[in-house]
């Protein structure tokens, strides 16, 4: 895994043959103590495992590429998690096998097939992930947004998420 | 629905279940004044509606998802409608089922599953939409572009579009 | 083709009915003389032709889609080539025909249908590719990197890249 800087918190990273995609994001986060990210890429995998998350249960439904893919595109967000200040890395992707029928989903683990480029948009400024019961996946909270269910400053209860309280 | 400025234009959204993605994506523009701006974003859907537009009628094909779906990538662009001046939103989605199929198409109607995370990237000058004839879909016209039929600021007709004239 | 800047390397790309979508970012990279960019879109392609790496052969496996698509998702870089200087495309999209279902893959030719809408970002740094035997696909290779089998310029063999010296 290589990055280089382009200025304005952007960076290109290049992502060799088997590595890994979520370890090398966070490695990155750390590196540059991303606040908040963005990312785009492209590429290919020799393997991934990819799911998608099942509402009802609050469970991933996970599957396991093990042949060789393109990667059409990558999406996703680091964050700061809120519990330990460690990076939070959120990616989905599109991969397709020789037949070109495509597949998409939330990303758990990818390794890099010929190569992966991608592009990370960074900024000082934290945005911090928290668990929080009945939500099935870490909330994205917004700076100076009130947890669900905790008093918002003035001491009112958020009201559309009174019921968490 | 909720975003925060990022610096530069930029803004990161999110959508909380139920919140309609297009709808959510126009407010934000009014409130925002976004003259032009492009999104880029993941997450997943309670449902969607997409289609593909038939180019032989100009219509669109239109398919009902009501499955919960995966969000694997989302890319648009904000631009200002030349007739009433109002946002006009073109977002493109790529979505996945439990077993991880993808499918993609125009979005017309999003309802958040989780979450979406969306990164806005906006700009004070207005990039404008017009309704032409023979155009199936609403034309985005360069500024300082002559529209397909329209004189040119020299008095002539715009080479390439002279038949529509 | 036609594009438009935005301000601080980034442009909008408009593509017409029939424009090929690599041609133009090659036009437009030598135009806007492009050290390095990335691009995102959407639109509709009237034909297209994509690909899957095959990695054992290095061969690109092709398939023809000759029926109008949704283009739900562009992704790609723009470099430029080692030996002669020109820009190097490489774009992966996600296509959809009318049943919604999607393909996605390396993207050789696609002619615009209604239309695409594409985003630039733009750097002078020059980010170069290099054709390196071993390697399938054109090395980027970044800002100082020693090419594989090169010496670093301490006089030390990369020590990742031995086997290849």
């Amino acid at each position: 895994m290589k990055y280089h800087p382009l200025g304005d918190g952007r960076y290109l990273m290049r992502l060799d043959p088997g590595d890994e995609l979520i370890a090398s994001l966070r490695i990155f986060a750390s590196e540059a103590q991303v606040g908040f990210g963005y990312i785009t890429g492209l590429g290919s995998t020799a393997s991934a495992v990819m799911s998608w998350l099942d509402p009802e249960s609050g469970e991933y439904v996970r599957r396991k590429f093990d042949e060789p893919m393109e990667v059409a595109n990558l999406t996703g967000t680091i964050t700061v998690a809120a519990d330990d200040g460690r990076p939070f890395v959120h990616v989905h992707a599109v991969l397709a096998p020789q037949e070109l029928l495509a597949y998409a989903g939330h990303v758990h683990e990818a390794r890099t097939g010929a190569v992966m480029e991608i592009l990370l948009t960074t900024f000082e400024q934290k945005i911090e992930r928290h668990s929080v019961p009945d939500k099935s996946f870490p909330w994205m909270c917004m700076p100076d947004e009130p947890l669900p269910g905790e008093d918002t400053p003035d001491g009112d209860a958020a009201a559309g998420d009174a019921t968490a309280g």
